[in-house]
């Protein structure tokens, strides 16, 4: 498989695959989910089950009941429509869950809960659960490739455990989109490791981790600032040398500070269009803001489809 | 005055005032420090005293000797011609510090040497220095305006104390630049002010101050996110308002690694030229990186020239 370098080839990869991929649209009674929704179905590559009022998303757009693969969950009020999604996939009929215009908080609790969410447990005696973060595909069309950025919205410090879920999650993600050695960059204001900085030790430790084979066939450098990260010259200009040669697909941020700020300025600056979701429950969560556009709500989606498939 | 919205104003104001500013260049002996002081010498609103040996300096570039309104000042080693500098301007001699093929630590220990330095004491008993922090302009193309941000490359994470000095650096900067009642944005990953992020509590009580005339005519707003600091879109997007309207003159980052980060990104993705300096020392001192070009050292030196002006 080659590498998936935008999201329009990636749009055309799922439209020529001829599978759909069942999404439990959450609410979507704003203008912008269920078009993007509507989107992928005529594409080909999904199948929609609306969960919410059945009128009003009717309502929000052109959407006719008569279409093929759309069906409906009735539910009446944000909080019962995430936890129907959210049951939707435990019992094996929905492979996505797409947020439409119910408050992040509400969703998460329903993912997150005990009993009936979808946060796996890793030990037989139910105290550890698998690692939630967010990870989002970023397409900057000067760059000719997607970026992989994590974490700008859920995690504000890291641990090194978490840091360690962050890798093998971005990982996968790399492989879905055909990269088969992802080049994975631990970013930080300098290139020292120093305990100035306590994440810059936490860098080391993961470097010798991977070195020892633990998250296989990946490269792994940090500390590196973000020029040091995507841009050779910027790297030759500080005579340094890195493994990544100043071309990382992932982009592990120090902090949700600067994730934060790294990902506004990919919008306002970069042109980019930004397809953001969560890792760590059984299925992706497409996690999209308010202000997003059609294009990027659909690109979410569309990222999300590609990870399920694998 | 008008506001001065690029730095090819900023040139065109300085050539037209017709006065000359003293810079003292600290071991100059790489090719783009020399050439950048060069043309704000012929441009006619700089003159030169080269701190280090004068042969090579002159062997760095196609300076003779002959020109106008240079000077040197020898020197054998770094150190020896950071302390040189610094006296300079102890002496009177120079307004404005610029920093060549030195490292940034050796010109800093010039700089706050207790006794021989230029970081002035607060008190008669010497206890308590002025604040010591980074401020750069920038200019973003497509903005269409400056930008001022702090601090991306020397306070870690801010007390109260040190942001309440950025904003009164940054309001004295803005004012520089023709901006009679600056916007300033104190950087999050959110809007929300709350416990989990102590930040948000320090913005809460500047804010106050501020408005209570501390600052004199600002206009103050955070927690705020880089878009919703940048953008009116991106602020009637998440229905929210804000003094400053999503027209923030200054950002004030909420660490160093949102700030190095964001700073990176505007390289890289946002054609930025940006001037980076210290605030302070007696003067100006005008940090730039190995790998910036002449435009850039250039333009850092203007903006530390308008700066000594006022």
């Amino acid at each position: 498989m080659e590498a998936i370098k935008s999201f329009d080839q990636l749009r055309t990869q799922l439209k020529n695959s001829g599978e759909r991929v069942r999404v439990a649209v959450v609410w979507a009674h704003d203008g912008h989910t269920p078009e993007a929704v509507r989107r992928a179905v005529s594409d080909g590559f999904a199948t929609a089950i609306f969960v919410g009022h059945r009128e009003e998303t009717l309502a929000a757009v052109n959407l006719t009941a008569e279409m093929e693969h759309l069906s409906f969950v009735n539910a009446d009020s944000p909080e019962e429509a995430s936890a129907a999604a959210v049951a939707l996939v435990r019992e094996g009929k929905a492979d996505v869950i797409m947020k439409g215009l119910v408050n992040t908080d509400v969703l998460l609790r329903a993912v997150l809960n005990k009993q009936t969410g979808i946060l796996p447990y890793l030990d037989e005696e139910k105290t550890k659960r698998a690692v939630l973060t967010h990870i989002a595909v970023v397409d900057i069309p000067r760059l000719k490739r997607l970026l992989f950025i994590t974490d700008a919205a859920v995690i504000p410090n890291p641990t090194v455990e978490q840091r360690a879920a962050q890798i093998r999650y971005a990982s996968h993600l790399c492989h879905c989109f055909g990269i088969e050695q992802p080049r994975i960059a631990m970013l930080h204001c300098t290139e020292k490791t120093s305990e100035k900085f306590p994440i810059t030790l936490d860098y080391a430790a993961l470097k010798e981790r991977a070195e020892a084979g633990e998250f296989g066939d990946i490269l792994l450098d940090g500390p590196l600032d973000l020029l040091c990260s995507l841009s050779p010259e910027g790297l030759a200009d500080k005579h340094l040398e890195s493994k990544l040669e100043g071309k990382a697909d992932v982009l592990m941020f120090s902090d949700i500070e600067m994730g934060n700020g790294v990902y506004k300025s990919f919008t306002l600056f970069a042109d980019a269009l930004i397809a953001g979701m969560l890792f760590g429950p059984q299925c992706p969560v497409v996690l999209t803001s308010r202000g997003d556009s059609i294009d990027a709500k659909f690109c979410s989606l569309c990222a999300a489809i590609a990870v399920s498939k694998r």
